[in-house]
Order: C-alpha cells, then structure tokens, then sequence
C-alpha cells in the first residue's frame, strides 16, 4: 500500500488544496493530510482545531484521505505513517525555490521519502490562504475559492455589513 | 474618460512610485493614487496620514494626479470611482509572482476591471519603501532616490548623527 | 484618441492573443496588431501573408482593431501610426526577462513609447503558438485554444490519419 | 498496477536521468522512459536509436523499467499504455515554466493523466544533455555524469586528442 | 592589498557559509565577515554576540579571516575597513532578486565597492540558516549542516527528548 | 598575481561587458576576456575574428586586459593562463539558470577555479548581444550601447536606407 502525506498550514483550506488531494487519491492508496500545529502566526490565522476541522469537513466525500495534526518534523510523522512520499502543490515560482529548499532539506533527513510535486490547475494557481484571509479580512467574497463552510467561518471572523 | 488606481503601500513614496505615475498620466485622463490603510507593520513603516501627506507633496506638479486612503478592498476602491483598470509596477521576478496572484483575483472580484503591469525604469527598478527605510534607519544617504520632503521625514525619523 | 500596438509573431494566433486584443480595446480608442515579417524560423512557422490571414479573420468580430504585417522596428510602426503604448501579454518567469529586456531597449529608441503589460487569464496562460505548433505537427488536438479556421489550416498542414 | 511514463529526449541519458528513474521505481509499479523521436536537432545530437540504446542499457540493472521510442504526442504514448501519470525532474526555474506549461497542456488533452514532478537532487540539479554535449565537443570528460557506455559513445563521436 | 568584506546575520554560521568563506580566502587577501547586529527577529533567532561567538569558532581554522559586529550600513563598515567589495553567496531565485536590489543600493551609496556574488555549492544551495532553526526547532538532526559547536547550541535552546 | 578569465560570445561587445571589464580590473591584477570560437551561429553572427578585433579596440584603455580567441573548453582556457577565477555578468533570472549550471560544470572539471559573479548595472541590464544584432538589422540605433566602431561594422553589416 502506497500511502502520500500533504503536508501544510491549510489556514483555512481551499480549493487548491482539494484539488491536489482528488488527484492524489488517483495516483496512491491512501493521503494523509498532515496540519502543522506550529505556524508563523499572520493576519487572521485560525487555530490548530479549526483548521484541522475545516480540512475534515472539506474532504468528507473523498475516500482514503485522512487529515491529522502534526507538531513535529513532517518526515518523522510520514515515517510513523508508513508513507512512500511526500506530496505538495507548485503554483509559482516563489513556491519552487521553497520546496527545493524543503525538499532537498527532508530527504537529507529522511532519504528514503521523496517529495513529488503537482503542478497547480491554471484555475488555482493564484490562490492562496493568505490572499484568501487578506480579501476575506477586507470584506470580499471568495466564494468559490473555498468550501461553503470555510466562507461561513471567514464571514464569522470578518462580518460584512450590509 | 479613463481613469487608472494606482494602488501600495507607499511607505514611504520614492522616485520609483513617481515614475510609475508621470507615465500613467500620459496614457490616462485621470490616476487615483490608493494608499492602502492596513498594512504589515515592519521596520518604521509610517501611519496612514504622513503617508498619504507624503504622496500628495511628491505629485503636486503632476496634471491629473489625485490621492486617496484606501481601508477597504482596491477592487471595490476602483469601482466606486469609475475606474477602468488597476496599474503596478514591475521590478522583479518576486514581484511578477505577488501580481499574478493579486490580479487574477482582483479579477475574480471584480471581472471588468484589469491591472495594467508598467515594467519599472531600470534606474528604479532596485529601489523599494522596505530597502528605503532600512538604509534611512542605518543612517544612509537616500537622497536622490525619494523626494527632499522624503528625505527629510526620514532624517527625523532616524537621526543620523554628525 | 489612444492607440496601441500589440506586436507579435502570432504564428499562429491563438485564444491567449484574442483574450488580449479584447481586454485591450476596453482601455484603448484603437489596438493596431502588428505582425512581424521576420521571425525565427521554427517547427512549421506559418508565412506572414498566412498569421495576417488568420489574425484578421480571429479579430474580425472586435470593434477598432487593425490588423498589419511589419518589417521593421516595433517601435518604428507604433511612431508612424501615432500610437501611445505598446501592449504585450505576461504568461510566466521566462516572459518577464524577455519582455523587461525588450521595453527598456523599446523605451531607449523611443522614449515617448510606454510598454504596458496585461497578465494572461490563468485558462490561456500556459498557451503559447510554438506548444500549438508542437502539439498540432504531432496529431494532437488544439480545438478550444485556436479560432476554428486556425485549427483547420493547422489540420491542412498537419493531417492526422483517421 | 500503477505506471508512469518518463518523456524526454534523451540526448544522451545522464545519472540526473538514472536517479529519477531510480526514484520513480520506488513509487510505482512500472517506469516506462519514453524516448522522443522528434526533437530539435541541436549541436550533436544522437539518432533515436543510439538515444534508445544508451537508455535500454542504462536502465538494465533497474527492475520494472522499460524503455521504447515515442514519435506521437506524450499522452497518447501513456494512454495506450494504460499509464496513470507523466513524470518529470525538475532542476531550475527554466525548467518549471516549461513543464507548467506542458503539464496544463497535457491535462487539457487528457484529463486523467496527471504530471507529478522530482525535484532533482542538487547533485545533478546542473546536469542537463545539452551540458554535456557541449563539454564532450569541447573535449571535456563527463565521467561521473553519464553512465560509461555512453561516455564511451560521446569519446567516438568527439575523439580527444593525447 | 585586498580585502573583502562577506555580510550577513549568521544566525546560526552553517557550511555553507563557511564554505564561501573557504572559496573567497583563496581570491583575496583578507576576508573580513560582518555580523549584522539588527536582524529580523524570526523563529528562534540567537542574540548578536552569540551568532559572533558562533562564527569566530566556525573559522577558526582559516587564515585570513576576521569576524566583526557591524551595527550600522554594510557599506559604512566595508569602507572603513578599506575593502575593495562585498561577496555574497547565491543559492536561488529568490536570493537573486534580492541581491541585485542590495548591490543596486549599494553601489550607489558607495560607487567604488562592488559586490560580488558566488554560486553556492550544490550540496549546500539548499540550507539556510531559518530552515537550520526551523528544523532544529522541531527535534530534527542539522548535524553534517553546521559546524558541531553550533550543532550543540541548538539541541541546548531546543532540547530533543530521548 | 590574480587572473580572473572573462569568458563569452561577444558577438559584438557591447558596453555592459565593457562595464563588467572595468569593474574586474578593479579587482583583478590581470583580466583575459576569453571570446568562444565556437558559438550557435543565430542571426547575423560575426566571425570570431571580427569579435576579437571588436574587443580589442573596445578595451584599448583599459590597462591589465588581455583578449584571446578560445576554441577548448574555457576551464582549460583558464588554468593554462593561471587564472584564479571565471567571471560573468548576470542581468536577469535566465542568466542566473544558465550561469548556475555552467559554474556547476565548471567546478566539476577544475575544482579549483571558481566562478564569480557580477551583478549588471541596472543602466546596462538589458542590453544582450543577441538585442543589439535584432535592433541593428531593423535598422535600429544602438549608439550609446555599444562603442562607436561596432556601431560603425553593425551599419556596414545592416545599412540603413536614408
């Protein structure tokens, strides 16, 4: 059995993120997907538990995905899982330099797991949690670029008048 | 009559953004400068109104030229003020990166409104607010890259001494 | 009265191009197409006589758009026509040298000439004519990302079997 | 079974070619190195055959990898042979506008064959064919980069002098 | 005479810092390095005296070289110093366009100091003193990265158990 | 003594090399410009010969600059004149992917000639030979990019009418 884990902050999920994890469960046995518990702490980050609650919601109707914490190195929690890789999504450039740097940084400490990349669909690629919390912060819509229930939790944390 | 946003920061305004804003009026009937309200606190950045002061001193000369404070999402600034497009200015590969993502989602928002990229002077094109305010606060001479009243700001805010 | 010039090889004219041309007659009083004569010559580059051909027909729909072949200096036709700006379009890392390089050297010959760049929709941004030549010289289908009468010259000059 | 299929040119295999290979077995049940038939001639390009050839005993010692010639589109190549998904190595940010490009191509054309990348490992992130081309020509040795065969091969068609 | 002058905040010195301490002791007469007293304050930054403290072990063992604090402009402290550049190591992209923003400014604040660049090392293009801390910072092994000095500092700030 | 070997095509030399060789000389006891025999011959390519005589004239006044035609490979260029160091002038992202590579190489060959970088002056960071060539058989002015004898060969190559 082939087992992916999808580390990231997923501060909140969107729709970028489920699209790797529907073509990841394609190509492996089972994703997991791993929430850092320690972030680099911006504007309007949400907490562990929540993001850890909206990545589960938003993945509900897919089979042999898992989500769970993760307070540690990202190659020690795949190494406990039995994972055969790591799995991240690449939009632009700026993601490049940094998943050569994590890439190369991981498998010199774990060289048997290797990370593959998906590229981003063109419909996503723009996407990403901190713009979505910075539109969301300054009352925009990004309806369609997240999972209805993360859109109700942006609109609890940033009201809208009118 | 074709009205252009010209949206930042502009912490401080430098000869880079002023550039940027003596080409655009010739293309354009009218350029809204939109001095964003809420942005990341680093190093010495300066409150909303000395910046806003600081912008409307270094267009004075320039025909067309308005500037205004921007709390809310540029998109919505733009369309409430009959704007046709959003204009930046591109230096580097980094930014190439930041603009993609700001337009196609500044183009979600608000399909009919598109972002004009003016590719910077090479003399500006290594010039920045953040690069500005860290030379000014190590004591560096800056002159020459930001407008005297600039320049002079800077010198209270970071006194050099001799 | 605005024009501007929207220089290319368009060889052949793609949706990526089309896109362009109708975000670029939103801003402009008048876009001018202006199709280089003398191109490098690649897989299955098209004769001028053709791209002009195809671009007419593409545009034919679009309101104060010219089409014209061009064998000089881009910045030599813009001048002669009165145009204010050049236009390009900005897919990805490698544009943006490119492009940087060609608009400092433009703005040198003729520094009254502004470049202004439009970032590609994310649907046509990884479209480019040499990929459609590739992908249509090898009996794969460009439906969708070419004009219909496009695709069926490409089909003329490529049959697939079947 | 799960397979994947590893286009390229080939021109000639490298241990940047070997490592990817290498990797790829270790997470699929079978590698397929589809060898291109049609590519740009360049300085001192290999036939298709010789191009096979190095590959085929390259990989001899590698359990579930086969190698054969591809003169139609990538996709079609993996359709027919029931593949899951294209990979790639992934070495510069040159290389990442390509295969972005590529992959959003590819997908269009066949939705359900997806491109997963590896990040070259630093070792060899500078190896490319063309490199090696061009020091064998100049008579350089490119031991320790290519496999002995084709060190072998590269010493015949660019004989060294002393 | 020549001396040049290796910038940066060394928090913590890894190899391939001292790596390019290496190379540039072989181009110049004297390598003097500059600890930046003021840094970011990011995720476990070690204090000024312990990133020196580091650093003057580190180089121990190389001729030629001296270890300053530098609290004011790179470019005031070359200066004084009398050294005819700076040298900075480049690893990616991203440390592309950032250097060429701080050679830009550098140069002109100060003309006659020019700022040379060195290609990382390919085993080391991938560390960086914030991966180090992250990475120690979460019980991961950075030993074979930094010095053993340095090593012991960071499981003494972030213990592992076990 | 310290040589450093300023390799390249200079096809023709223009004032962003000659800026590079004034700022080596600095640096340097001795600066070989190192002009390739063998290059990809694109449009309008001069014969080595002409590159050489063109440099010559171009660094008359410049003391401590020798210029020699190289048809081997520029690392056994270098160590039969006893340099210290290749140096090479980066403008942009795609040089930097190219001269990683190559400095990669390089290294590999003659671990102990090291490759060192020069940051283009913004004035000059778009001027390539390849530009030069495609703007003067336009029939572009490329006065003030190149010295006044290559602009002379360049009208004598590409006259233009009037």
């Amino acid at each position: 059995m082939r087992t992916a884990v999808y580390p990231g902050s997923f501060d909140p999920v969107h729709y970028g993120h489920i699209e790797i994890i529907r073509r990841a469960v394609r190509l492996f046995d089972r994703v997991i997907v791993a929430v850092a518990a320690n972030i680099e702490k911006g504007l309007g980050a949400f907490p562990l538990e929540d993001r850890v609650a909206m990545l589960r919601e938003a993945v509900a109707g897919i089979p042999s995905v898992d989500v769970a914490a993760n307070d540690g190195l990202t190659v020690d929690f795949a190494r406990a899982r039995g994972a055969s890789c790591l799995i991240k999504g690449l939009r632009a450039v700026g993601d490049f330099d940094y998943e050569l740097k994590q890439s190369a940084m991981n498998r010199r400490l774990t060289p048997e797991l290797d990370t593959l990349l998906f590229i981003a669909d063109p419909e996503f690629a723009f996407v990403s949690s901190a713009l979505i919390r910075e539109v969301a912060a300054l009352g925009g819509d990004v309806g369609g670029l997240v999972p209805p229930a993360v859109a109700a939790r942006l609109r609890v944390r940033w009201p809208r008048e009118g």
